[in-house]
């Protein structure tokens, strides 16, 4: 039943956030940019990160702030526009050098590795031109707050820096806890920023901040663990790219390091995490973030 | 007499810029990537975008306003963190495939692609993070107006969309007007906001903010057209990057497309046309924009 109407909210926001993005992500940048920018962003993607603003934009009632339904909707297109270019910029040949995304040819091999480069360059870009609309009808001081908050997960202390970490990592043994650092920037940053960036769209107290913040670290590092799962158990076809690529790659993983049954156990006291911390959070209205918690570690792709 | 005093203006403004750079580029930023930023950005360049930002501060007088002054010299890191990434991910292989840059090596040869890539990534990151300081010594407002100039200067309608019609333009002609279009977005966008961001840290009235818009696209299509005319006429010592780049690459150019004498005619031309912009300004202090359009022209490197 609660899953029923779950699914009928998700479905109304992935139209909303789809179809602002087409609104955003302008076909007539020139000369095939945005072409290359459309493709990478554009039909595709499970959208978690816009969903995780959204939910706990509903959760803290920023739609009864000022702009605070509009700034929530340009916080998860901007979001999922950092999430697409840095999917572009690891794919290319010089990172991950991946063919497969979302079951179709990556960016850099459709459009050629220099488009793609700039198509990403450009994404973020817009992610931050999306969060500061002209017309006001987002209080400055959120756009600025905003911005604050998506810079800093993509930046050194976050997303680009648990990449650094990655790439560093290839071939050597990282004990846990410097994986789970190097997970808590690559991944965890922006989806425990999503949360927080909903959030910040309705006066949200110091405690209920903490307690979403909490519970944003701990589902950000069970989609790791997750993710880390699935790579050795599903097939390519259902991951929509190319599986088994992290052991192929001599990349740790919290399978390697952990073992399959220890990273199970892992994903699930995580999500136990996320519970306990929206319980904590004194939220009324916290049904799709529990939800969500659930999704991120029951998925199968 | 007057340049005498600009240079020890110039001088001042390029330490506190050289400093405040220094503290905010990381060099705790994780598995090399802070080294690969510093290097980047540091102690190197001519810091024509900073200049711009704080000149036009202090001919709109932002230190009388309420955090003007630190805004500005956020502002003048922002653009060169901006200015700075372009030039990385702009050297590597699937670009311009360059390997000197201000005399030295640039930054993918000394660290790596994935490296230099991630730095460019992380340093476009590091602009809007640097723009939106958490201890509000910068109005928020004005936070969220410098974002949205310099995130719209930077992506599709900008510089990475001028990029993209440069890629696209290799071996083709372009006339006067599309070479215009490109350099507008490509180069100009970004020295015109550094002008346009000097001047959003006061209360610039709209007739002053248009004059230093126009001055900022009259200088900033000036230095294209000087960039077109070294690459012919200097060495690669000279320079510090590599001379004949563009004819190499079979790009077109405004001596290309102009012709030499024709090209440093129009490069006169909007040096004055920068001057008369300032003149429509009223701004009493506006004696280091005017003599940085001069320099812009009058320069050999």
């Amino acid at each position: 039943m609660k899953r029923d109407s779950y699914d009928i909210w998700a479905r109304a926001q992935l139209d909303a956030v789809e179809a602002a993005l087409d609104r955003f992500v302008p076909a007539q940048a020139p000369a095939g940019l945005g072409d290359a920018m459309r493709y990478g962003v554009l039909d595709g993607g499970k959208r978690l990160r816009p969903l995780l603003v959204l939910a706990a934009a509903e959760a803290t009632g920023a739609a009864d702030h000022p702009g605070g339904a509009e700034a929530a909707m340009r916080a998860a297109c901007a979001v999922e526009l950092i999430h697409a270019y840095s999917l572009i910029h690891d794919d290319m040949p010089c990172m991950d050098n991946d063919v497969l995304r979302r079951g179709k040819p990556t960016v850099h091999v459709r459009f050629g590795q220099a488009q793609a480069m700039l198509a990403g360059d450009a994404m973020q870009a817009l992610a931050f031109e999306v969060l500061t609309p002209l017309d006001a009808e987002v209080p400055p001081a959120l756009q600025a707050r905003l911005v604050g908050l998506l810079a800093r997960a993509s930046g050194q202390d976050g997303m680009a820096g648990g990449q650094a970490i990655d790439l560093a990592s290839v071939g050597s043994e990282l004990d846990e806890q410097r994986l789970c650092d190097m997970h808590r920037r690559k991944t965890g940053a922006l989806l425990q920023a999503s949360v927080l960036m909903g959030a910040a769209c309705a006066s949200t107290g110091p405690g209920a901040w903490q307690a979403l913040s909490d519970y944003g670290a701990a589902l950000g590092l069970a989609f790791q663990v997750v993710d880390d799962i699935l790579d050795v158990t599903q097939h390519s076809t259902t991951l929509g790219k190319t599986a088994n690529k992290d052991a192929d790659n001599n990349k740790p993983t919290y399978v390697s390091v952990l073992g399959l049954d220890a990273a199970r156990r892992r994903a699930q006291s995580l999500q136990e995490q996320a519970h306990a911390a929206l319980a904590r959070s004194g939220l009324a209205n916290a049904a799709w973030l529990s939800l969500l918690a659930d999704k991120v570690v029951e998925r199968d792709s």
